[in-house]
């Protein structure tokens, strides 16, 4: 299914969720795709093409049913399905994103976060304890694991990578500042901070330049 | 200065960075394009095309020298230049990111954390306190600010996005769940941590289903 549809086309597909989420908090049942465009700040014509790709969703003279597009995008981005998720690394970022409601809300809700600092052991984020990482094994035999959020230092990312895979967790939403292209099979999806800050940085630069 | 490089060359620009600055670490001093390109996954040709946007680095038979081409790469991102950040919304991200000690080796200095929780005013996070978002306005004229970390409630990012605007700082790396494009003049970058999640999401639906 959806073989051959660009990355690109798929990158713009959480932001369309958004905004159609925000329609439907407001009560908006249909809307056009210039109406859409205008509030995306995308061309009608692109939100029509990238729509095609998955069949189109409009109706000429109609627009866009808003809860249905919205499930329909909901349905290609896999958002059907709960999605488990442990956490490892449970410093700042492990708890803040352990602390984010909106996150279940999608349907990824946070089974387990695991440190290897004995102080955090047991302390409780959103009445969820801190586990120590060498119950990870026992943990993933118990429960069913889809994703585990690695927010820890990169010096262990690449080891937990590879522990993860030989207990068959095959999906990483990776935060550690190193890129896990190595380990087979696994699907990574990465949030490299410090990469977004340097691109920032770059068009601060290239303001002050013009 | 730089018009007309397409965003995917520059988005590659930090991830070139961060290879070099390992390369570097491991005392690395000079490496040919076919070597980076086995260790950074991208084609030699793609490396070569990439930099030639920027006059090219390497020399026919010699390779990149890893220090020069560091040097330049961050030159090119605007590294050279300290930065002065401020982060208003004190929370667990807010905080997270304070921490991160690698930012202010990148030339990234958190000067100011700000709330609008009377019960986070004083709190020190790695030596600075959180202030109330009222004393802003008194902060900027006192501080140079030059980019203001949001990780704050989606609700309040649009007014705190135009309070900053007339404060003269004019870039934000955004952390709220919400496009911030209306805001004349200020430059934007975007960690949208749930199209992270939805675009893992997409990738385990279709490894499924292959």
């Amino acid at each position: 299914m959806d073989k051959g549809i660009s990355q690109a086309v798929i990158r713009r597909m959480p932001r369309y969720y958004r905004y159609l989420g925000e329609l439907l908090e407001a009560g908006v049942e249909r809307i056009s795709s210039n109406e859409l465009s205008a509030r995306m700040h995308v061309t009608a014509s692109q939100i029509r093409q990238d729509l095609n790709n998955f069949g189109g969703f409009g109706q000429q003279g109609y627009g866009y049913n808003v809860q249905y597009l919205y499930d329909e995008i909901g349905h290609i981005l896999g958002l059907n399905e709960m999605h488990n998720m442990i956490i490892i690394g449970a410093g700042n970022l492990g708890q803040a994103i352990a602390n984010y409601v909106k996150f279940e809300k999608l349907g990824f809700r946070v089974v387990g976060l695991f440190d290897i600092n004995p102080a955090l052991e047991g302390k409780e984020v959103r009445g969820i304890p801190v586990m120590m990482l060498d119950v990870l094994p026992e943990f993933v035999k118990d429960h069913q694991v889809d994703i585990a959020a690695l927010t820890l230092p990169k010096e262990n990312a690449e080891t937990t990578a590879v522990m993860l895979s030989t207990l068959g967790v095959n999906a990483i939403w990776n935060f550690a500042h190193v890129d896990l292209d190595n380990v087979d099979g696994m699907i990574v999806e990465n949030v490299h901070l410090s990469d977004s800050l340097m691109q920032l940085s770059y068009s601060i630069a290239n303001k002050k330049n013009k």
